[in-house]
């Protein structure tokens, strides 16, 4: 089997860290393997497999020989970096949100998108934590029912922010339980023990960017840019494991048994759906998983045609890193390199 | 000005104990005040004021000469003892969920509907914690736009289970930071830096009690069958203070402005939104506080006519004590007493 000479793109944050994992996990097909971070991270050792690999400063180093880069080091690496990447001859899969509503730019989550990947020009784009997750529960009901309008609101853990907020939950809960004031720093309010209707920036219209990436990018990745969703997304003091309560209206009548079914053969998804023997998603049970877990499946009492669902995946695998190097397997298989 | 002779029972939990702070804090006119508590805390003794008040066991007690009593015991004290105080001549606002859905009985929340205390029968009911805030915010909008559908999400706070599960989220949540094994034995699973889309028991459609409750609860204090409403009802990681991502399609148009200006009007409600600045509603400003507080009020981009917001309010102060306090001041202000 050909192996790629492969490179991580902000490979000491969390979701580089996880990138890595996920690499080797699956025993992805690497020739040689390169870790780009800025100034302050390079030259520290990580360990893969039986060796170290020194990480290099991104901003010092020649791209030349990379063949599948991931992104994972933030807006302005990626606006600075990818294209340079494609450049010297690579395909980058990049998780920032620099690319994503670029008509140039593929969006794509593998189990409902991958034909997307085919229209790419270098750059592949990673979608939003909070986004994947959704339109992978979303995608077979669309498939089988229609979908007319999605209401939801999500639960995301701190460790979709960075390490610096995992620093802050802690300290400020381990403050909390001594019974010692807080200081915020990362958010504007206290995280420990507290929960902030807040992701992202704010824009004119009251939405939060994080809120309007589960729109526009669901519109995009769904390709129907008639589908009406709106969003409200709250950080929640859990470290790993975004959930989401998923109201949709449905175009035609779906039962909830016959979304059980379909989500029980859908990829990507595990149901999860007991809820008389306390069986239903929560993100404790899905850090370092794969799947995308849905339960509490029911027929919405409000309507006619609507289906409510709990979704919860961890954020950081199938939220980001998971997803892109699924992107990458596809490309390999689509024998797109 | 006349005092009542006051009782609480359950005056040893969660709710009981701020029902004794609230009575105390407003100046409610308490002339002999008896705390009631089953065999298990009987004897202690509760400071109020200069003086300490000895805890009754309500199984061996005569109620004569109670006036005014708030019932906290939960369902099995209520059940077995409301209407015994009723007999001997009190009036009950009941916490319990006992006698909400009974049409022999009020359910009140005084910003809402304070005319059906007029109905009762000896005993008010006291609505459950999530569906007062949520009503006390929906009802200015009602009356201005009406109401054609609601889709809420919750993130309710354990203090509304109750002390032991104050303590179980302290444990473990100390034992996650000090990286050991938990233990659940309140909730069925983790709650320390988890969440649990689990409040109540589940039902036959899928739905839990706490969320069938957000939706009968509501038509009935509301007076409107009507109205459509779906619950996700959620236990987060937090001690005090209930939050909601309340989605309303209202009969007529009505801009986001307009809410938040009959918000600020509206009686119980505090509105606290400039995102741009970082003002929206969390649960650690909401604790100790008797304010509803909205924030994050914006028109749904999914639809012509509907409004999304944010409503955070302290379980045990609005969301039970509060609330049942200010039955009373109305059972007085009317003159049924």
């Amino acid at each position: 089997m050909k192996k790629y000479n492969t490179a991580i793109v902000g490979a000491t944050g969390l979701v580089g860290g996880e990138m890595l994992k996920v690499l080797l996990q699956r025993d992805f097909p690497v020739n040689n393997l390169r870790l780009f971070a800025t100034s302050r991270s390079a030259g520290r050792k990580i360990p893969v497999r039986d060796k170290k690999i020194v990480v290099e400063d991104i901003e010092k180093s020649d791209f030349a020989g990379v063949e599948l880069a991931l992104f994972a080091g933030g807006d302005i690496a990626s606006e600075k970096y990818a294209y340079k990447f494609v450049e010297a001859g690579a395909i980058v899969v990049d998780n920032s949100k620099t690319f994503r509503m670029d008509p140039d730019v593929p969006l794509v989550v593998p189990e409902v998108n991958p034909e997307d990947i085919k229209l790419h020009k270098g750059i592949i784009a990673n979608p939003n934590c909070s986004t994947i997750q959704m339109v992978v529960a979303l995608k077979p009901v669309y498939d089988e029912a229609g979908i007319e309008r999605v209401v939801v609101a999500t639960y995301q853990a701190v460790s979709g922010t960075g390490k610096a907020a995992v620093r802050e939950v802690n300290k400020q809960t381990r403050e909390v339980l001594d019974g010692k004031d807080t200081n915020a720093e990362v958010y504007p309010h206290q995280i420990g023990f507290n929960l902030l209707p807040h992701i992202g920036s704010f824009t004119e219209n009251g939405y939060s960017t994080e809120e309007l990436k589960m729109v526009y990018e669901t519109r995009k990745i769904m390709g129907d840019d008639s589908l009406r969703i709106t969003a409200t997304t709250v950080r929640v003091p859990v470290l790993i494991g975004h959930a989401e309560s998923v109201n949709i209206e449905t175009k035609k009548k779906i039962t909830a048994d016959r979304v059980r079914e379909i989500l029980k053969d859908a990829p990507g998804v595990t149901v999860c759906d007991d809820p008389f023997n306390n069986i239903y998603p929560y993100p404790a049970m899905s850090a370092h998983k794969d799947a995308v877990y849905v339960g509490r499946i029911r027929e919405d009492i409000s309507t006619d045609r609507g289906i409510e669902m709990f979704v919860v995946s961890d954020n950081l695998r199938k939220g980001a890193a998971l997803n892109a190097v699924q992107i990458l397997e596809e490309v390999i298989r689509m024998g797109i390199i």
